[in-house]
């Protein structure tokens, strides 16, 4: 209980600063800014921001330190979904629910909008280091979100991912997409909020372990719940990777093999803690949350 | 001549520093740094970079500063320019010649080869602030870069533009659009040579008076070609913007008009370039060439 709660304290922390961010003077370019807006608060749940405050509560209290970075990975992970939605590339009607963005505003403006994200996403970070006294640690923060959202990290997974569809791929390849596509984005979450709470370099790299079994753990946890997930829950068609003919962890490993994984990557995570004690608690719960999750 | 030799030695010293940039460890993501470099090496003239380069060099000699900031600029032109070439905006098949990015690489590739090196510029220009003494000046061009980029900068004028396809548009639409689309991003080239020169505030207002008369001279020059223009040496297709019934500046206001307020803004700019003396005779020749080019 005590954990929803707090997530729910940084999603509405999370939702303000955006809402902050997106409530621009309009001019022209109204569409844009709406089909941005659309997105953003499409119904997302916020884990990214959420991870990103997390950590950085971990080591400091001053939560408002992290919410430009908080908002600028949800902006970033927006932009990355309203692409991977488009005809060229998953070509999905349905997100959360709701209209896909360029089934609203067009593919052009769904293209732009996406674009806009992205590069506010940085012209946010950008502008907030600018203010701070410790630009080098705000430059350190953003770089690492700049490299794991690049053709090394989420963009090398979506391209490897488009490459993959309609065909069976070989282990390398599916850990490559996994660790890319979806992992890469949340490991820089979990070492952001460390980066800008300016912890160890020991501390950042107990991070960086989290952020690596729990993305790799939720991004199986998604195959597994695209073949056994709740449809209406989900917000998406279920069984449209296996109609999609995509290769996914199951299909390659089974569904209990991929139960497995999920927990042996959980334990890890525990471990890791486990050397933070009570006050690691929340993201212990956290953990457990993304993982576990039946939607 | 000498003009064309220094703009030649700028654009060597872009293209290898771009080279150096894309010159990278290629794993599974193969196919989007290919698309990358694609688009990169096809044949652009390094304007903005050129730009860049050149501002940096009315108040400092040491050219390699600046090379990170030349390179994002044309980056994210080249994003742009992918993004602008697919179906679902500008459809072009062709551009300087060559087949555009998503008619090799399909149109998926495409549109995460544009995210890619928007990405990357970003990663670029971050990366190389972190390693500066003076990072908040960096953090200031990469601001500026980020701002013209952008929603309310090149992004906005994008939307605009797609927005106004097949229909008229009035005074105030056209200029926003080329103030926009096209300004915007040489007008931040033009400043940002002088703020990573650690320009005074004076100068870097007269660069940007600088970058606003030539980049609405370039934008009206490049309608007029659209027109007049040799189909052959342009490399796409003379009269594209007739045949989508685009609106421009001479459709609105007529051929010789449009000559005319190129004419007005050209002297906009030799005033500003007399307060620097003879040390701004390149770039006099450049504003010159940008504006009054054949192709």
């Amino acid at each position: 209980m005590e954990c929803k709660a707090i997530m729910k304290e940084y999603q509405i922390l999370t939702d303000k600063k955006l809402h902050h961010y997106l409530d621009v003077k309009e001019d022209k370019n109204k569409t844009v800014i709406d089909a941005m807006r659309y997105s953003i608060f499409a119904g997302g749940k916020r884990l990214r921001p959420i991870v990103a405050i997390a950590t950085y509560n971990l080591f400091k209290d001053n939560l408002e330190e992290v919410l430009p970075y908080a908002c600028a990975l949800e902006m970033i992970h927006t932009y990355s979904l309203i692409h991977d939605d488009l005809p060229a590339m998953d070509d999905d009607n349905y997100r959360r629910g709701k209209l896909t963005n360029h089934k609203v505003y067009g593919e052009g403006i769904a293209i732009l909008a996406g674009d806009a994200l992205l590069n506010y996403a940085f012209e946010i970070m950008i502008s907030h280091a600018r203010t701070q006294s410790n630009a080098n640690v705000h430059l350190q923060a953003i770089e690492e979100i700049a490299k794991a959202a690049g053709m090394n990290g989420m963009i090398g997974g979506q391209v490897v991912d488009l490459e993959s569809e309609n065909k069976q791929v070989d282990k390398n390849t599916l850990n490559y997409i996994h660790y890319n596509k979806t992992a890469a984005l949340i490991i820089s979450a979990f070492k952001v909020g460390a980066i800008i709470a300016e912890a160890t370099e020991t501390d950042i790299a107990h991070m960086n372990s989290l952020g690596k079994n729990i993305g790799l753990a939720f991004q199986i946890q998604d195959d597994i719940l695209d073949i056994i997930g709740d449809e209406k829950k989900l917000g998406k068609d279920i069984g449209s990777d296996v109609e999609n003919n995509k290769s996914t962890y199951p299909s390659l490993y089974g569904l209990q093999t991929s139960i497995d994984e999920v927990k042996r990557l959980t334990t890890n995570v525990d471990k890791v803690l486990n050397i933070y004690g009570k006050r690691s608690r929340f993201l212990h719960d956290l953990s457990h949350y993304l993982v576990n999750r039946e939607v």
